[in-house]
């Protein structure tokens, strides 16, 4: 299965330079591409390599055209944003062959009585769907999945199997929940009687909007009392915990393996490199960008790129900085001290 | 729904100034709360705000009763740890409206023919119970758990939904799991040879105590020959990892994405912040409070605050530093270097 | 029910110094063992409290044979790695009583019509096995496991309960899956238009070769258009995350919470201590060592040992030094100074 490329262009757009008539199947790498590919130049350093490249077509920028079309000679689909229009043209041709599960719920799945399913909507293999749970319309719920009590799931969301959506909690449109995700745990909340543990309800829900992504094996918590908060266009990547409370502005985009503590209050367009933690309580501007392995120990009012790991090292070279590390102070003090001693040879001229 | 300030008070202990009364329905922070509401404050800088709160009764501490009762209106309730007390009114407002699953095995569960489900317990859809095991009074057994053979489930204690709890291993009374967690898997445990891993079988249990919670996708792993012991009350939050052969204390907390290697043996009443992370094999006494992102490399004797993360900056300034740090053996041999000249300098004169 | 040290010998090698005929039931700690116990010897500091064992007979180096057995009045096996020996008893022991789950497809399990069960497979309640699938002979696949169209899993490999194996991805042979992981979710990929993310498909598979065991709730995503590859003998603790189009070398083994970003690249023979990280895109080479906690942020292209984390003080103490790092360029500027200034001081004689 394929498409022309006047069909691809009709629909996602971009200036064509080239047969309108010419048959493309999918997308492969400027090494890789052949003569019924599409590949894209996003790097104007490839330059050489796309002039040179077997693909029936090129997706590249006004900058690039001319000097790649001098010596390409397949067709160019011209855009501002090459990778844009690459992840657009992929999405394309993968919805041409990809497997799209059928609407209706499956016998071995138990759908409460007063749940509302949409009938365009699926529901897997052994999946549960609770009382007062709403699925929207081309919605699907993987198997093995739990969808608890009066919980939303938004129109075109898809739940992967295995994933757990708690009572209450709610998620937009055109989202996407990934195998094992946990969405609506209880928050992390105790009060301490000498040392003794007491459990604070967490009575709050998650609230996801829009186009929101969530890795395989993310936690979100409920709010204690308030609720959890993820706007529109967050993308969270695998093993992510997210506390309760907290607030994570439209389109930022956290890596595999991050933590942010409860009541962090995170801005929009931010990014978080894999295993990156938020303390808790903390408040972060948008367009922050925090770099992998850094701890977040206080509030970023200011926009950019911040960082904080130990650098490695040998480990017998790191074995001398850590003990010096260790005793910092010291050498602080012999500098100090050296400082005196030199000021009074200098006076003493 | 809701209740007399008189019977909340018989119930949950302190002492009422005001009319017993005054109907409540529930809690809210000092700002929210209006006049069917109970407030607390547990932190007397806040006084001045308690005193204008428009809640229809306080909890408060004795030393704070006086000046905040001088000007605020309502019913005030005195105890001396008001944030556990309004943890505990919390838990009795929860429970008026908290749904409750009903006892009994959903349909579409299965449960082995030799495992015993108390009467009164709950085993919800799609979830499985092994011959042998046995799920106690009250306990609930959420959607799509599993439950392996000869695995004992405590009075009252929650498995949320998708919980994996293996084989033969045990839970006591009043504990919560939460969803995705795994409980009794193998621990990690290899002889080599020749490169090649040799996987030593694990045959221990994890053995968990009363009052125990358990966090969303949290995994703790069965004994290699001995046991894995989680003591009583302790509290672990998500995305938490323990060994096997790993001991905890009583009254031990641990925040979201710990790490606790094999054979790590914790004292009673310690605090873990996220992503601490504790290495095989160490002893950690009891009352030591572990920050947030901090690796522990070594045991600890003494009880204390113990830190170990790299400070963030933004990310020029910690690549200054950062080429420091990797070099600091250069730096200290420059002092040294300088204090040789120094002394030498000094000595001429 | 137990063996005859004959027997054993006779299957797994060693030469025995005492009676085949003593009957053994299984494996203990020296200090644990008795008169119907094996132990072993892997460390030669405990000769000994090898020599006062309790047990019928040790596993035992050739070095340490003759000292030990002047005194140790029980059977010897000698062999030259007394530990992958004990592992391969202590396997022998423990499949004389394991479970083994029966063959068959159980009736609460959905198997889809064109997938391919071997009939001494186990498929166990509530799992799902799609369309197109494959589960090869001795294979088992756990209560609540979800098994995706046209996946492959391989003959007498294991899957825990409530493992995700997402479609057209593989396993080997003999390879085991803990509860809880999800293996070939798509991968974290976007392309970014005035800061909104559009998704690229995730196309490629993960593809694990033999005898691969994954811990508990770890993930390990699919590749984006190529596949991501986890080659033999590889070993994965629990809670760890792979990223898409990342290539694991035969044998090598990680520890828990460990993650490693997109396209890395790792050799064999690797290990990596608990919740190291690895950025994307990187090379390490074959037989390099990563300790717990450490940050891969470049290319390793030499063998060994590396390490860097911020060495753990009392909290007091971390603030000082921590307070220093950040100024470290300071600090360097001022030696700097001091160097000039006595450079000019001893000019100056």
């Amino acid at each position: 299965m394929g498409t022309r490329l006047g069909e691809l262009v009709e629909r996602l757009g971009g200036e064509l330079a080239g047969d309108p008539n010419i048959e493309v199947t999918g997308i492969a790498p400027l090494a890789d591409a052949g003569a019924s590919h599409i590949s894209f130049l996003s790097n104007s350093k490839l330059r050489a390599q796309a002039a040179q490249s077997g693909a029936a077509a090129l997706i590249l920028a006004p900058s690039d055209s001319e000097t790649v079309g001098a010596t390409y000679p397949g067709a160019r689909i011209v855009t501002k944003n090459p990778y844009a229009y690459f992840a657009r043209a992929a999405q394309y041709f993968e919805a041409l062959t990809a497997f799209v599960p059928a609407a209706g719920v499956h016998p071995s799945a138990y759908v409460a009585g007063s749940a509302r399913v949409d009938p365009s909507a699926h529901v897997g293999p052994n999946a549960t769907v609770e009382e007062g749970a709403s699925v929207g319309a081309g919605a699907v719920i993987g198997a093995g999945c739990f969808v608890g009590r009066d919980a939303v799931i938004g129109a075109e969301t898809r739940l992967f199997a295995n994933v757990t959506f708690h009572a209450g909690c709610q998620i937009g449109a055109r989202g996407i929940i990934h195998s094992g995700a946990v969405i609506g745990t209880d928050g992390f909340g105790f009060a301490n009687e000498g040392g003794v543990y007491i459990k604070i309800p967490q009575t709050g829900r998650v609230v996801i909007g829009d186009d929101v992504d969530i890795g395989a094996n993310t936690t979100i918590d409920r709010g204690a009392l308030a609720d959890t908060i993820i706007e529109d266009g967050v993308k969270l990547d695998n093993q992510i915990q997210i506390g309760h409370n907290c607030h994570i502005g439209a389109h930022t985009a956290m890596a595999g393996c991050v933590g942010v503590a409860g009541s962090a209050k995170i801005g929009k367009y931010c990014t978080f490199g894999g295993a990156a933690m938020v303390l808790g309580h903390l408040t972060i501007a948008d367009h922050v960008h925090i770099s992998s392995g850094s701890m977040v120990s206080r509030s970023i009012a200011e926009a950019g790129q911040y960082t904080g790991f130990y650098p490695l090292a040998k480990n017998a070279d790191w074995e001398k900085t850590a003990a010096i590390v260790r005793n910092l102070d010291t050498m602080r003090d012999k500098i100090r001290a050296l400082e005196k001693t030199i000021k009074t040879l200098t006076e003493q001229k």
